[in-house]
């Protein structure tokens, strides 16, 4: 596997709440007893992780998992990755990094990333339950045969005191344009961090929100055991859902014909115009994307908006042209991919 | 002819130069001699004026031109004939106003506007000897029986001091999006008010230039020859033009995929939007033109953009839904005569 997949099925657009949950998360973190940290440890080391991988996945029926080592991976490649939001950007600046990945990009498992281990299952929608059984069973058969540091009062030991106990994070990406259009989002996302969750933008922490796009995570495991995280984290998912859902009957109400001029104008700039930044694409999509939501727009999938909220990204455009790209050629691409996966609603 | 035509000959976007001047038109005043001024002359006097008119129409052979009393014609139908500049706001509001006009609308005399007749010509492009050439013809047949005041040293009276002399009034509207872009307007208006010659906006004196389109017409008729007031306004629109090619090669050479971004928004924006005021819609339909001028926009015709200049004032927006319409149902019905007909495009 020498190129990696430009989609992913987390992109698909369906599954419960779909509309408003782009997708849903889970993250295990394990890490082996016999070996440092991946912060601390050697070159020998590193790979020792992955060979110990390599021979745990020989052992054990992993649903079709393929290896991915970055020291033999273009750094191109790796970025895609991280614009599909399978690996973090650090992690793909590890020349001992690797990923373990199925067909369809549901089920992964970062290597050598902050904790030698990080199992993960990336479902479309609000499916943190399904998505929780899945990385539970990846875990199971993954680490049959491995070691892994656990401590009874602890639980799981990991790199970060924010992870030890269960290593679980559960995240959902979630589109909330409608409460951004009433100026509602502030109270909304504040609401969260006082639960103990975190906000974060389209790429994780410390980066922005755009296309009105948002992560929420939770933030300790320590001291709760997975049930509550998941219900936590679901609840307030719910909670949000509906106060989105509510925020678009009001702009329904107050206007059919100035959320369809919004959305017209979002889709008529966005499949004529032959330059875009990817600031102004997100923002165009996110207005298109409540279109179709509300009804408004027709011959448009969710799946489409999904994959080209991922195809705009500098990595999958030069993949796509076959060649690097300066920023004004990558705003020049961006701009025919979306002409050319727009327009056709109109054949 | 109970209704007007929606369409006129200048619409047609053709004759010489038709990328940039729009339209060509000669207007001559004339006043019978027997009779006060309009502004002075009493509802009989304006009466006796439309009936002499009359009686000179059944003797010749003039180019199939019908008589349109305004007293039997609805506000919102002389409203239409004003935004397709074939008479004056002012004209429109006088009962005792009427209009002769041929088919196409090329041949028109307002009665009892400022003067007893204003004999005038318009025809798409650069044709101001023709249309002078047409004018005179019409001014010869209409006049050949009727009594027109005329001073062997002043020449034709009318009621205006700066018509006085030849009566005659010569006019261009010309389209001038790239010397607007490049910030270089002001300079060429300029130095045409230097030249003796005025430059206004879109509807005549005192309007608002929407969409870079400028009326330049002469300023003073007295004691200049016909040929002298025409050589002039031709020699200058020439000049004019010449500016703006220039202005435009600029554009070009300075970066077609700026440009095709620029003209590709407007007809996204033009294309599917759902509400619009006439400003906006003037200033994206001159970005749109620009860009069929220059071969960037393809499938749509100059004809079509100049008749959508016209439809999507208030009149033409009500005749075309057959009722009055409130001012945010024009901006919708706006929108929506844009889409249907731009649209047309892509089938």
């Amino acid at each position: 596997m020498s190129f990696v997949n430009l989609f992913s099925r987390w992109m698909d657009g369906q599954g419960p709440e779909s509309d408003i949950v782009i997708s849903s998360r889970i993250r295990l973190a394990r890490n082996l007893n016999s070996l440092p940290f991946p912060r601390r440890a050697d070159l020998n080391s590193l790979q020792q992780v992955i060979q110990e991988v390599e021979k745990s996945l020989q052992k054990n029926n992993s649903p079709q998992l393929k290896l991915i080592k970055f020291a033999s991976l273009p750094l191109v490649e790796r970025q895609i990755l991280v614009e599909k939001h399978l690996i973090s950007p650090q992690h793909g600046q590890n020349e001992q990094g690797a990923l373990l990945l199925n067909e369809d990009g549901s089920l992964s498992v970062m290597i050598n990333e902050e904790d030698h281990l990080r199992i993960q299952c990336i479902l479309p929608g609000l499916q943190l339950t399904e998505a929780w059984r899945q990385t539970q069973e990846l875990d199971d058969d993954l680490t049959r045969e491995l070691d892994i540091a656990y401590d009874e009062d602890l639980g799981y030991l990991t790199c970060c005191p924010t992870n030890v106990g269960t290593g679980l994070r559960a995240s959902v990406m979630i589109h909330l344009p409608a409460l951004a259009y009433l100026g509602r989002l502030e109270p909304v996302l504040r609401s969260i961090t006082k639960v103990g969750l975190a906000v974060r933008g389209t790429y994780g922490e410390g980066t922005e929100a755009r296309g009105n796009i948002f992560q929420i995570s939770n933030q300790v495991t320590l001291g709760r055991n997975e049930e509550e995280i998941l219900d936590n984290i679901q609840r307030v998912t719910t909670q949000i859902v509906e106060h989105e859902k509510n925020a678009r009957d009001i702009l329904v109400k107050s206007g059919k014909v100035k959320l369809k001029d919004l959305t017209g104008r979002a889709y008529g700039v966005l499949a004529n115009a032959y330059v875009m930044t990817s600031t102004e694409a997100m923002k165009l999509l996110s207005d298109l994307r409540l279109g179709v939501d509300l009804g408004l727009v027709e011959g448009l999938s969710p799946k489409l908006l999904n994959q080209l909220l991922v195809l705009i990204y500098p990595a999958h455009l030069q993949r796509l042209q076959g060649k690097d790209l300066e920023e004004h050629e990558r705003d020049f691409y961006r701009a025919a991919l979306l002409r050319e996966n727009l327009r056709k609603r109109e054949e």
